[in-house]
């Protein structure tokens, strides 16, 4: 929400959200840190991770889209950035007609967590060294490029005055990966494996409930047990396993696996009070196929509906606006960045 | 310290402590930090740590216990939460009539630390849903319970609005392991090995002065040197070191170890510059023996006392008040959370 | 910056900038947050990092001389001390007559910033018991003696209030490796891998310009190329590799390494997104020969100047002030932390 606009009507922020893959080995986070502080005294920077894998822009994007529903209003800084130093563009987006603005390098990063906040309304390239600091040599444009640009946005800067306007849809997209429906099973892939090793799949629970909705329904079943609505088969790179579909973490049997809503509204593998992921021997990025098990010993004609010839395997997230039915202010952004 | 109580009466609290097993690889900590600062923009949150083992109950309420007095008047809370998704309740447990509240799952976690300010004066079961994110999964109270109730105490919020008041009898006990005396020597566990190999363990100097009081005063020694004050035999699982008593880090030899009073007034195995847990090969949970060395041959009488008969190697932690002489004000709340 | 000087004088300081080896995984960090915040709440604490090796004296040093001039105005805390519990002793240095007071012990950690910043104006002995904390054991001074210190600044408390005044002169100096000329090359030295395995050397843009220069103007070369401005031999120790003098990342080729300025100013091997202290199997420390290299197939008469003689490799850093043409307030101090 921005807060005491500014005479000309640019917004001011007042909190800056960070995530990168800096560690905090080194003096990176406290510098950027330092810089905001001495040009925004009043910001508040809140670090959501620095602990992105190295140049895993992919990650970060997942980390960053996962997160921004529950960020503060304002500015949101992002920075993965294998491309430092070479003729890659350093961005700012703004969503919602100024209701936050993303800050990162155009590499793909950005792109999901601004979809899901609507698309973009503006964006510039960040290419106004009046506002930047000097910098001795090109490998740290988060404190030298990206932490300036927060900072000033946050001290009610138009987003204009820090660089050169470019059209949203030249910005770099970025790919997430979508699952498809296969012979009555679902083709996804294990998005994130947190702390906990819990594995998180790219799989909608409606997705889940439609798949084990057709299976039962195309044919009668052998037994009195109408299944396929709870138990799956997890079928992995050369081992295979099953897994109920459960509510609360204490329905998962020791030793088993269970699929759960995560608290993001995902599918997850999960195993109680243990790492599922270990368990599984998976990681991210790796495939998983989940099929509803049918108590019948013949599943061989399993149903097909025009969702199994779906053969797309991952989308391109634009920075295009979302056509959306009303005007931008009824745009459903999540709340915690409206 | 309750500043600017609200009308009705209420503590308004302005700082959350926050402690978790969440690491900073993912973005719990920061989505955690932007829930509060949204709800009550406020309010400054310290981080204690987030680098306790992932579901290690035991370590995390020994560092609040050891963090409690230093902490910030406020809200403490603390996320280490195996039990998330089953029945266990989440929490609020005043102390000291008000002057803290420690909000976290009811697994143990809080007992030390409540234990050590006075106990628990009042206690709520936090499952008033208003006063909650609506979560589209069970996996993370932290974000969904525990954040808001943080930031609505902040507010000024009472702390019975946040759910059903509930018998502090009833609250899941913390287990602290004691030690215990044994024919002349005290059967010690290791409760922490910090960063720097230091050996903390669940002996109070006053412990292991008066075993090396009682040992030399039973019997003439061999020799000129009345030692037993100041050199002990440390018995470990399969070896045996000698360690002395000393007051700095520089009384230490090279290569050997002492037996410092820490920072926290416990008894640790110290090595000059060097991991002491390494040196003797011990962690945590580890059984350590200490016994006065008497300058004698002759050590098989060793002196038995009353003590030694105790057995106790545990104590149940409960958050019953504590019965204090006088009235709560005068309650002995160390200085730094009163 | 020092603001809201109180009347006597004193400068007002409401920014802590904090470095340690204390890392995540223990409370230490959040302890000496909370003590800060209680003695002092408006102080905003920025922690540059933690994640210093236990007891790395250089490694601290040469992070905080990387940051120091990014930093914020204020109280620089830094506690890497492998000496607590000795009787080294706990410091304040004052540099720009009260633009900024470092805080930390005296085993040369501060002496590389310090120097940065102009040299030490003043020092205080942190003796007085009155401005620290009752400690149960000596181990903890980051908590007990620099936190309180810290914020007593903060709240405009003299700096000689805090302990004895001592004389700069008799402070641990750090020691700095230097970089020298042999035989037309450069001898240098591993600063600081990064978490990129960037690879800083101590070689100023400027010596590799010079020794460049001096290599082919001494001869006729045998081709067209005039080369020796942009090729390399780097020498390491039982291999050798050429790397070339580039602007930016993608002017390295793909499975090169690349002699590229860093954003802080000193030459840095880099490859191209990824490690090139993976790659040349080097780290902090390690030693590194440039020669440049010309295009001739004579060149064992490599030219050597005043400079090859040079053989000094470290340099003393002293606390004394140095000696300036100006006032101190024209003192070249970086901006950041003026």
């Amino acid at each position: 929400m921005a807060a005491d606009a500014p005479p000309d009507g640019s917004p001011r922020y007042d909190t800056v959200s960070f995530l990168s893959d800096y560690g905090h080995g080194d003096e990176f986070v406290g510098v950027v840190h330092s810089v905001i502080h001495q040009l925004a005294p009043g910001a508040t920077v809140i670090d959501i991770t620095h602990g992105i894998e190295p140049y895993d822009i992919r990650a970060a994007g997942l980390t960053l889209a996962r997160s921004v529903q529950y960020l503060a209003p304002g500015v949101i800084m992002a920075v993965v950035d294998p491309g430092v130093g070479t003729h890659r563009r350093p961005i700012a987006v703004e969503v919602g007609s100024g209701r936050a603005v993303f800050i990162g390098p155009d590499n793909g990063l950005l792109a999901p967590a601004v979809g899901l906040l609507g698309g973009a309304t503006r964006a510039v390239w960040l290419n106004d060294a009046e506002h930047q600091l000097a910098a001795p040599g090109p490998l740290f444009d988060g404190r030298d490029v990206f932490a300036p640009a927060a900072a000033h946005l946050c001290n009610g800067v138009p987003l204009t005055d820090l660089g050169e306007e470019v059209d949203t849809a030249t910005l770099f997209p970025g790919i997430l990966p979508i699952s498809r429906v296969e012979d009555g099973a679902l083709v996804a892939e294990v998005l994130w494996v947190d702390r906990y090793g819990n594995v998180q799949l790219n799989v909608d629970p409606d997705e889940l409930d439609a798949l084990a909705a057709e299976a039962p329904a195309d044919r009668p079943t052998g037994s009195s047990e109408r299944s396929g609505g709870g138990h799956f088969e997890v079928l992995l790179d050369g081992s295979r396993r099953t897994a109920r579909r459960v509510v609360a973490f204490e329905d998962i049997a020791p030793g088993a696996v269970g699929l759960v809503v995560d608290s993001y509204g995902l599918i997850s593998l999960a195993a109680r009070q243990a790492s599922a992921a270990e368990d599984l021997g998976i990681g991210t990025g790796d495939g998983v196929t989940l099929r509803p098990i049918v108590d019948s010993d013949d599943t061989s004609d399993d149903a097909g509906d025009g969702s199994a010839a779906e053969s797309v395997t991952a989308v391109r997230v634009t920075f295009g606006r979302r056509p959306t039915p009303s005007d931008p202010a009824s745009t459903d952004v999540p709340g915690g960045a409206g």
